[in-house]
């Protein structure tokens, strides 16, 4: 097992009807500013519920902040904040409301151009608001960590940062507000969190049995309920493990003390921002891609990963992992979720400008090992067509 | 999966040579006071350490908290707060230590008679001192809970307090300070985890995939780690997963949205009060005694703990169920923790204290279905004869 820090210290409201709670959540003097998406959160009752939750305080509201959220919108949100002397953020959304909320808390005490929170990575971030969420879509994680990633839409970079001061304070994870959803949102909610999992346990073994196990149960619990997830939208008991699963999947827990590998999401980011695809559209097609190229660096955790989590037992080792690949595909296309660039119309002349977008955005040596460099990223990418 | 509230603030340091990070930890003008145990802190040189990692500060020290922490000894650490002006406690040492560190955080600031602490489960606590720990036992989770268990040895009660207060800041877990423990000590600290595992676990399904996925891994790793703890003390990763797992048995994750059954541990403290076991014997011969009575109402999860932890998947559920206890007892038995009172001398004419020690401790209704009553304990503790 590596050394590790673990330091969460957000509190998970869960289950159904803890959206009353807000009143009690939100600091008692608190101004505070409700950020949320399109208009589902209006259309479906949930930003009315989240008023009534927060009683009788004058709070405003600021919507529109877009799937994969930009830097132009959440600009506008610091404003706000400044003009309106707001002192306490409610994102009411999904992992893009949660991450834009988690940037304008940082943008908002930010004395320079807030542009340089996002080129470098969160570092010098010295202050944020503090805020709380209310999560619709499970899939990111992002109510239970301190990270975020946000577009800028002129120049197609989307850019993760990260810091000590943007852990919500609290996270209500209510599984009923997810039953409206969009059937492809919850399928994506399944691939983004299973992605998750992979980068932070498909690497080489390092004794960590405990992490090994959690993240093993928790690609378990997809793989069970993925199929419900999908047929039942109001069926609370699946609803409620795939939010938990959700949030668990990238809060710190499975990635102590062990080596990760965010190529996928890496590369992913790159396609979203060149050629609009959903985030987790993007992650189903460079993952098995990324576990091909590095089948033999990851070969001993690719064998534990299909013995243990898809019971592939039988064959030699190299049938072995190719098929342990082979079920990860076919668990991502049986959501609906297609792993190729070509079903999305996106053919060879599309690599080279992402190949481009990584080298500028530092992205050079990805990877457990490092040694997913341009030329491997351009291997792997050609293997996705 | 029942609606949780999920919280644990605690910073988890974890890995060979954290020690050295403490003058990091501790905030810069406090005036530290040390808590440690017996004279092992001193002889292995971990006290020594200890002092080196605080830096230039001048640390008080307070030695002698012995195993199950009496009301008397940490009175008298109060005063040498009280006295001295000691505004930060760090805790050196196992549960005992840290456990009593947290009744000495809260009774420091307790402005009438502290005993209120432990008659009242810490409900009346309103403030609490800071501190934070060195874990050099792996065992009882206290680490990272904001739980403990003081004994007031002039009436023989053994009695459990909490409060949101009682969360250390943080944790050092080195798990190089565990390689000079006694075996028994070793032996003792993974039944503690098993049965804190278990309490929360094997009580009846709520759908509750994700913490049964863990409470699955955790208990699978002990069971496949047991044997070399013992026999291989220097053993690196053997130690550290014993410690990430201990710890991670009791910080209330997988006790999140389940119902838990604490009947186990609430009938081994009156054992230990009145006849002096260890914590981890009375849980040893306790436990398997309490699924045998509560075969029928826990029957669904026996099961599932039979097949995915021991790989029990043949025979009659009647059979099953009991191969599933006898793997228990047989696992405790095989680190050397026997499973029966009367392996240490104790008859039938001990049951009859024990259960007006319950009583007048209020313990009248356990389990998770709050159907274990004195009579109840009264056929389990003849059980474990």
């Amino acid at each position: 097992m590596l050394n590790f820090d673990f330091y969460n210290p957000t509190r998970i409201c869960f289950g159904e009807g803890r959206i009353k709670d807000l009143d009690k959540l939100v600091p008692a003097n608190a101004r505070p500013l409700i950020l949320y998406g399109g208009s589902s959160a209006e259309r479906t009752g949930t930003l009315a519920e989240v008023k009534a939750g927060l009683g009788d305080r004058d709070a405003l509201q600021f919507g529109g902040i877009e799937p994969n959220p930009t830097f132009e919108t959440l600009s506008k949100a610091v404003e706000v904040v400044r003009n309106e002397g707001v002192d306490f953020l409610l994102a009411v959304g999904g992992g893009s409301v949660i991450d834009g909320t988690k940037f304008v808390a940082a943008a908002a005490c930010y004395d320079s151009d807030p542009w340089e929170i996002l080129t470098t990575n969160g570092a010098k971030i010295k202050s944020a608001l503090p805020f709380g969420t209310v999560l619709t879509l499970p899939a990111t994680g992002s109510e239970m960590n301190n990270g975020g990633v946000v577009t800028r839409q002129s120049i197609h970079a989307k850019l993760p940062f990260r810091s000590k001061l943007l852990f919500p304070q609290f996270s209500v994870l209510d599984p009923t507000k997810s039953y409206t959803l969009p059937e492809r949102q919850v399928a994506n909610g399944v691939v983004d969190a299973f992605v998750h999992i992979v980068e932070q346990y498909l690497t080489y073994p390092v004794n960590a049995r405990v992490q090994d196990r959690f993240a093993e149960g928790l690609l378990q619990t997809l793989i069970e309920i993925g199929p419900d997830a999908l047929k039942k939208p109001d069926d609370y008991d699946v609803r409620a493990n795939l939010m938990w699963v959700a949030s668990l999947a990238l809060n710190g827990l499975i990635g102590a003390g062990v080596p990760q590998d965010w190529a996928t999401h890496m590369i992913g980011h790159e396609i979203t921002a060149l050629y609009g695809l959903d985030h987790a559209q993007t992650l189903a097609i460079v993952l098995p891609a990324v576990l091909e190229h590095q089948r033999e660096a990851k070969g001993k955790k690719l064998l534990q990963y299909g013995s243990r989590v898809w019971g592939i037992n039988d064959g030699t080792e190299e049938q072995r992992i190719s098929a342990a690949i082979s079920k990860t595909r076919e668990f991502f296309e049986s959501l609906g979720v297609r792993t190729r660039l070509g079903d999305y119309q996106l053919q060879h002349d599309t690599i080279a400008p992402l190949i481009a977008q990584l080298e500028a955005h530092g992205m050079k040596k990805l990877g457990e090992h490092r040694d997913i460099t341009p030329e491997a990223s351009q291997q792997i990418l050609e293997a996705c067509l």
